[in-house]
């Protein structure tokens, strides 16, 4: 490969990958997880209004997708209250986060974020050259006010919080985010994730201000629409910041279907409110099963419950190990110290009745492992 | 935006769209097009087989979408005689002409590629910082070796060629490409889009040798396969290149049913042959009412055909216009002196009545027009 002439950035960068699939985890395994509750995925599913949609799209998929995604983009203006120019449509958070990066980070470039948080973030800024400064966690929760301090100290272009967090489920309430964009200099950008928005209470998001040149907010279809390989995410903010993305963005990258899938989503707000029901029951569940087994289950504003083990990382890693060993794929969180827990996404009863059937046994061989 | 640090890069680049697509024009000229002839989509459409099962795959895609596209790759790769290491899946091939110009290009690289050919991978060289070294056309086909004298002249890390060619529809045979790829200096990465080849004849393509550590080649469903609307690209190169695109992509940006979409697309080459019959049955129909009407269609190898309307650009520009009052969309070429050329995408019969019916008037409101 020496001869070929690689930027220097990608000779800097480790051949890396943000997370490594189930499909891949089951073909190294030989045999599929009986349930799959790691990634966050929706199990309860998309709208039928959706999957309807999707399956009448597929015989004109011969079709480029509409550059500008202009229905869903109109449907969504008229649900947030925003005009159209305040929204870009992309191949979910992760495409959104590239290009987001791709706009305001080179070789060399500060971007804050949180340890622990979303590892694709990191992935996007280091492939550009940009260098993380990672903020602590406080108290299992990101540190707002130490967030924009070190944006403030370093000069960061881009700084990312997400709330409702991930991998911690942790939440702060609007006036708190409010503070944040009140208080963030205008020479940084923030990025607020709302992925899981749609789960949290409804005192977690401040209103949307598109005035404000340097806040973008991205969500999704992938959670709580119950969509994630269809990937459409999209971003809110100002127009010019917007914009912006039509300088980089892929203009026909958009699958057509997908497209199609999300407008009837978004028109199926019953659906919606029922998945984010059977998702609350189901993270209720999950703390139920967390508790009966001596663990302890953390509050939760998402579609998952991180589960202290009450243990260090080695534990939680071998619990991890062992429910995996049988057949239910989960997740932890990698950086000290949320590191001592584990990550269940909400499941259908079915696949908590698996959990619950195998999580005493996990703890055991967790246990027998580690001796 | 002044406050906003873009990167400079990004700063130095206009707003700008490779392509402006139908349903925007639709939408400003406020009624549908009757015949969708612009894009070289293939209006045939994929395979019932492929239809099904994306619409099997509908209700699966609450799950990201396999981030290795095993299944996928493992068919290409055994249909194409070449390891799953060697093969990159892609959102379409305008994702991974970014991805690989990401790869190469930095701010001032020189870039080599015709003058007046594909738009996009022009947009994705200057989105990062990258300078295109554009050679003539000669007699209407790209022109490989002054492609190569360039690309040696300026050191270029990059080259592209497209054959079959867009949007001449010219190619080139496959023992001239393969003197190309013979004699490319070892730090020059030919990228050979071969997004039209199944539409060309047997003797256009020379044989797939992935131990070439320079040679990347580009495929697509989104032509013969009917897939556009679907975006499911793919690149074949020496592992070393095409795993340097692990560092770089969107690792879970493939959607999901489209994925399987594509597979059953490959496994249906039965239905491929007959597209490939119909689309070579379109263009003589093309061809045909070209001739009737006074103009030459050029020799094709893709699925559209090049029309020479044998005067100057802006007579070309008027037919392009006219023909769009009368809700039948096609493109042209843009650059000299190419751009004296129509360029009509393969229809169905229905699709190229309207054409025949529509081109006399066209072509008399143009001249109206022009004088």
């Amino acid at each position: 490969m020496s001869a070929l002439r690689f930027t220097p950035v990608i000779q800097s960068l480790p051949a890396s990958v943000p997370f490594v699939g189930p499909e891949i985890q089951e073909r190294a395994k030989g045999r599929p997880y009986r349930a799959r509750l790691g990634a966050n995925e929706n199990v309860f599913g998309p709208s039928p209004k959706a999957i309807r949609a999707m399956q009448d799209a597929a015989p004109e998929i011969w079709k480029y997708g509409d550059s500008a995604s202009h229905d869903l983009k109109t449907a969504l203006a008229a649900h947030l209250g925003v005009g159209v120019e305040n929204l870009m449509i992309g191949a979910g958070i992760d495409g959104l986060l590239n290009s987001l990066a791709r706009l305001l980070v080179e070789p060399g470039t500060p971007v804050v974020t949180s340890a622990g948080a979303y590892p694709t973030f990191n992935y996007h800024v280091n492939g550009y050259g940009g260098e993380i400064e990672a903020v602590p966690f406080r108290e299992d929760h990101e540190d707002p006010l130490a967030l924009l301090d070190r944006a403030h100290e370093v000069k960061a272009p881009l700084l990312y919080f997400c709330n409702p967090d991930n991998p911690m489920g942790s939440w702060h309430r609007a006036d708190v985010v409010q503070g944040m964009i009140d208080t963030l200099t205008e020479q940084t950008v923030l990025c607020l994730d709302e992925a899981y928005l749609e789960f949290a209470p409804e005192n977690t998001a401040p209103p949307i201000d598109v005035s404000r040149p340097n806040v973008i907010r991205m969500r999704t279809f992938s959670k709580a629409y119950g969509m994630a390989g269809a990937r459409v995410g999209y971003a809110i903010g100002h127009a010019d910041l917007i914009g912006a993305f039509n300088k980089v963005r892929n203009h026909f990258g958009m699958n057509r279907a997908a497209q199609a899938g999300a407008l009837a989503a978004l028109q199926d707000q019953d659906y919606l409110a029922r998945t984010i029901a059977n998702v609350a029951g189901a993270r209720d569940r999950i703390a139920q099963i967390a508790t009966e087994n001596g663990l302890t289950p953390l509050p939760s504003a998402t579609n998952f419950v991180t589960i202290d083990c009450g243990e260090g990382p080695e534990f939680a890693k071998a619990v991890v190990k062992a429910l995996d060993d049988l057949d239910i794929f989960i997740r932890m969180p990698f950086v000290a110290p949320q590191n001592r827990c584990i990550r269940i996404s909400a499941g259908r009863p079915e696949d908590l009745a698996l959990l619950q059937t195998a999580l005493p046994t996990a703890l055991h061989n967790a246990r027998e492992a580690l001796t």
